[in-house]
């Protein structure tokens, strides 16, 4: 085949409690890379003009994971023009780096001949989003697999496939902000009390059984984040009245998503998505900072070819 | 009616990762409160012969319990008398002191004419179980309702009962050493590192999932406790060995019951159940330490009314 084109969507991390731990994907916009074979050994980034994007295939997430991919396919000479189509905002909170590095890392794999099946594309995957983004799994593991997936452990990797309900909507809200990944990790605390630690585990554990169970009392009561968004949400003017839109409108529990600077909200419906997000969106204009939302369900799918030329 | 007898299972709290979170009840041994009413307004505890329990009604978690039954109902001046009968060690990590104070209130409660149900009897129950061994609801929370349950909240108090596989064993055993609550929990860090939180609170949400979807794969990966069991192992001589012995022998997970010194492990049926609880004991003997192992599985029911006398 000529060329490849992957797709993998955009993703919610940190979900609620589920800081490092809960992440989903979402139906709707997402990352596509367009792989094709290099005449030489070279890994190149044609990005599509987003002049902050790295061009340098090694500092670029793409780049990363489709090097990593051919290297264990034992194909290191082998190279690729990657397209890097941004459909995800850049530091945006909605995965776009893991969405770029599963995409390519999909799109190089078919390639190469399939050689691998999702579960060992997970690694690679994951050295690509550390290298740019930090050593957290929950963006890299929901775009490739879709659904949501609980990271159990780092080292050795092991991540869950959630049961969640279909119907479930997602709210998306980007305000036009900037929150650079590292700034947020920066304030993150080193160590957190033993009662928050807990009331942290009790919270995944009660989204993992909301979720599993379609017990949306329980989904709201659970998204309740002690450790992540009280460290963070002070660098993100607007969110806490974003917040308090969303439950006034009746959302399933709200938070950041990712680390920021957007803001997710849960839905029982697309009505009430809609509603939640104009709320959403009111409140942070009334904070005079611009913003908008979009609402999807949760991809069951992730990271997908959807186009091959041969 | 005369009187009454209520039983109460015995618990396993502080559920693998579940410090202060996951709790379940096992079927067989239990406690038994005989209530009846006095003639005057005192509650009187009558002891099966363990001289260690206290017998002031205001220091014994029978009594406790059965008193702020008693006030929520509005009849602080009815009183009765209790008889406990222990079936559950004292200080074994296996919720003795929950159970008492679960089987007084169901049983206080029949003969006030059932005024509660068992959601309303669960703040009396803590409010006994704080008092004598900390403020934890794991332990009561199983003992009241049987299965498996999650505190997602101490306040507001918010339990939730998961799904769990009908066939899966618990083994107990119980070395003969000492362990007090207070002096398990003065082991305790004060902080934990935010990588340790983050690990803690991923396990409760792996055996949530793997509880709910019966994966036992995930549930042995899931039982692993980052905080308590590497804080309180220490003080248990035998434990490791017993740990180590369980796995080898086909545990699904193995970890501390409660506060200690009981250890429990997961079975995949009675046979393997059996076998790993020798293996443990034989573990204890090896560090000569008597110990003795018992068999359950999850008891659905919780706690009940086993007899009434008119």
């Amino acid at each position: 085949m000529k060329s490849v084109r992957a797709f993998a969507p955009g993703t919610v991390a940190n979900l609620g409690p589920g800081f490092d731990v809960l992440g989903l994907a979402v139906t709707g916009v997402g990352d596509a890379v367009i792989a094709e074979r290099g005449s030489d050994g070279e890994i190149r980034i044609r990005s599509s003009g987003h002049p902050e994007i790295p061009s340098e295939a090694e500092r670029n997430s793409a780049g990363i994971a489709a090097a990593r991919v051919r290297e264990r396919a034992g194909k290191a000479d082998v190279g690729f023009t990657l397209r890097v189509e941004k459909g995800l905002p850049l530091s945006g909170g909605q995965g776009g780096s893991a969405a770029s590095a599963v995409a390519a890392a999909v799109a190089v794999n078919e390639l190469l001949g399939s050689p691998f099946g999702k579960d060992e594309l997970l690694p690679p995957c994951l050295e690509a989003e550390t290298a740019v983004a930090g050593r957290h799994a929950d963006n890299v593991a929901a775009a490739l697999f879709g659904g949501v997936v609980l990271v159990r452990s780092l080292e050795p990797l092991d991540v869950v496939r959630l049961p969640f309900p279909r119907d479930l909507r997602i709210v998306l809200v980007q305000p036009r902000q900037r929150l650079r990944t590292e700034d947020a990790r920066a304030r993150l605390p080193r160590t957190v009390d033993l009662g928050i630690a807990v009331a942290q585990a009790a919270g995944v554990g009660a989204l993992v059984a909301a979720l599993a169970a379609r017990d949306y009392d329980l989904l709201r009561r659970s998204v309740d984040d002690r450790i992540a968004e009280p460290a963070r949400a002070p660098l993100l003017p607007g969110f806490a009245e974003a917040k308090s839109a969303a439950l006034s409108a009746g959302a399933l529990g709200c938070s950041i998503s990712g680390s920021g600077p957007s803001s997710f909200a849960f839905a029982a419906d697309e009505d009430s998505a809609r509603r939640i997000g104009e709320a959403m969106v009111a409140a942070y204009r009334a904070r005079g900072i611009e913003a908008s939302a979009r609402t999807g369900a949760i991809d069951g799918k992730g990271a997908r070819i959807d186009g091959v030329e041969e």
